[in-house]
């Protein structure tokens, strides 16, 4: 079964806005062992001459967007030119937009279906998900909008390719995911499984400071490949073992939070550079609360002094992004709060601000547990604001996981 | 000119990673004026077949991915494969990298390309870029790290296209910013606009609590072209002043830096659900230092207590996400920093915590100028974590921005 995915939209060809559909729906069909053999961009009056190459030399097509009610909606057209079938009103779904309030062409328009369309109801939104059969085959049709989208395709569209197209030889996956490790490091290694079994596919995925590597391999074997694929998986864990992190979302926050909640830690930072972000990424995994106290934002220098008790003639002499410096803000952590382990962070985001020898993408880090020797790192990242930002944020978890790992 | 963009690799067709690339290419070339007619997702294994129903339907194609040293890197064997060309080592290319200390099979596989190809200097990474002319057209190569393909796009095939494929009938763009407004709200407008002049494209994105409306016209009439959309840009800033704002970015976050410098006021912030977010959005932009002082992140309620004075019979009577808190939280603001305007958030960003009274979703925020009296807005954005923060982060910014324009 040849399965592809296809997004609609203007927006995604001018690069309004990124796409996450795609992504979406990518990552939940490989959860589910279907294999996404292309992924296509339509723009919005080029739909049916788009939608045909796909449709053609595929099974299931995935299509999002393009189904609202808005002038810049026109999937349902071109679908129903595509396949010659009139756009037809379904009287059950203007029954339920009817009870939500619709009205006049608004409501007309989006009770609108090709003839013979099966109707995926839409509890998050209006427009209803729609789904054409042919022999072998279904064009599917999602609205646009993510939250929506999602819900529909959770709800209504894995169980339709469940009973629909059921998996034969499958996809078997094992991935492992590192920090402070990078592409090189993996790859001697990686090349040795790849000589024992040349049908494994491989994947590295490296992403600020993490990595993640991915084994794959296709087989109507279970029990076989799973074996395999964890074999090589351990193999990599024993060779990495101090930078090896666990996260069900990938996400290093989240391996933070599950290892400072088991070692009974508590957490909060300082930060400057940042702007916050470490805060908000550290709690942006559901039960931080447990371990996670706070940060102190001190952007400004006067703030430094005020709430972290950094000493004016610190950063007079060192300045504010030094090593000096973030070692009073980490002594400030401790001052101002409970916290077992804290991280500070200073730092020079640019473009501006830099010097011939602190230049912008300089990032001091003190970090340590409570009474201890704090523990000093410089390091420089000279890359654009947002992304130094993302780095800094990435090398701080990273530096956070290796240590308390460790303890 | 013909021009569609190809992103390779695996991980994008299984949902590794987001593809910021093709957002990246989109967004620079329609800058530029371009119009991208196409966007296609190829897998490791399927480039040259994929390549080639791209390559032969189109005249400039920009393929990104697969150009590394790694055993997943093989659009260049691909590629050569599709136009027939045996991969040669180029001398210069291997100079250049033999100096960045780069050896052995990595070197060599670097160095290669098919023949023929010219090669755009990769200065932020290793992988060169490559051309290969066709009458009239061009297959660019460019690696998939985004950081060195935002680089060689905008140093070397921005100049490319402009020299090789200038443009005659051009795509001309306005666009206007909104903040708190919706879709619906702007829709009967535009379609006045649609029955003036049929031609008028217009893309409407919302984006949590933004909108951005794009108008576009095919011309070649600049003068006439730009008159008109202009023209179309005044009459909706019109209708909706309050709540237009200007930022080249599309960041709200820029136009507050802009409007609290210009009125020469500081912000504080005090934070809790938000984690940072809040102060991490508004330090994204260069020059942020010039107004933001800093975050109190008050995650843990003895924060709250002994870093922002609430008193603890406030949290214990109202919660710690109330009005009430969210006020005393604000007055704590301008008890602890010297800032003119602070704004405080409390919420709960859920999946846990919520009650049914206070479900997860809800947001409580403070918020006004030093020694007047505060603002206060409850709101509720049922939604999942993260994308709460977001919400949560966008409302703020828009509210921020509504009040000191207003001022």
């Amino acid at each position: 079964m040849r399965l592809e995915l296809v997004a609609i939209g203007d927006e995604l060809l001018k690069g309004g806005v990124v796409n996450t559909n795609l992504f979406f729906l990518s990552r939940a069909l490989s959860f589910l062992g279907y294999e996404v053999k292309g992924q296509t961009v339509i723009g919005d009056e080029r739909i049916e001459e788009g939608l045909k190459t796909v449709w053609t030399r595929s099974d299931v097509v995935i299509v999002t967007g393009g189904l609202g009610p808005t002038l810049d909606d026109k999937t349902k057209k071109a679908v129903g030119l595509l396949l010659q079938k009139k756009l037809v009103v379904d009287q059950k779904v203007k029954k339920r937009l009817l009870k939500r309030g619709l009205q006049g062409a608004v409501l007309e328009s989006l009770s609108k279906k090709p003839q013979g369309a099966l109707v995926l109801p839409n509890f998050c939104g209006s427009a209803p998900g729609l789904v054409m059969l042919k022999p072998k085959g279904a064009l599917i049709l999602l609205p646009g909008v993510p939250e929506e989208m999602e819900a529909l395709f959770d709800q209504a569209v894995a169980p339709f390719l469940k009973k629909h197209f059921p998996l034969k030889k499958r996809f078997f996956q094992e991935e492992i995911q590192l920090c402070q490790i990078s592409e090189a490091e993996v790859d001697p290694q990686l090349r040795k499984f790849k000589l024992k079994r040349p049908d494994l596919r491989i994947g590295i995925y490296p992403h600020l400071a993490t990595l993640r590597v991915v084994f794959s391999l296709e087989s109507s074997h279970e029990k076989k490949a799973r074996a395999l694929l964890s074999g090589f998986k351990k193999k990599l864990e024993k060779a990495f073992f101090p930078y090896v992190f666990q996260a069900q979302s990938g996400d290093l926050a989240e391996a933070l939070k599950d290892i400072f909640v088991q070692k009974k830690l508590t957490l909060a930072l300082a930060e400057s550079c940042s702007g916050g972000a470490l805060g908000a990424a550290l709690t942006s995994v559901p039960g931080a609360s447990k371990y996670f106290l706070g940060s102190l934002v001190t952007y400004a220098n006067e703030l430094k002094t005020s709430l972290l008790n950094v000493r004016p003639k610190t950063i007079q002499k060192y300045g504010a992004v030094s090593l000096e410096t973030a070692e009073e803000m980490l002594q400030g952590i401790f001052l101002t709060t409970t916290a077992d382990f804290g991280i500070a962070l200073s730092g020079i985001a640019g473009p501006g601000g830099g010097t011939r020898l602190k230049p912008a993408g300089t990032l001091c880090l003190a970090y340590g547990l409570r009474g201890k020797k704090a523990q000093l790192k410089k390091l420089f990242f000279p890359f654009e604001r947002k992304l130094f930002v993302k780095y800094a944020v990435s090398f701080a978890l990273s530096l956070l996981w290796v240590k308390i790992k460790a303890l």
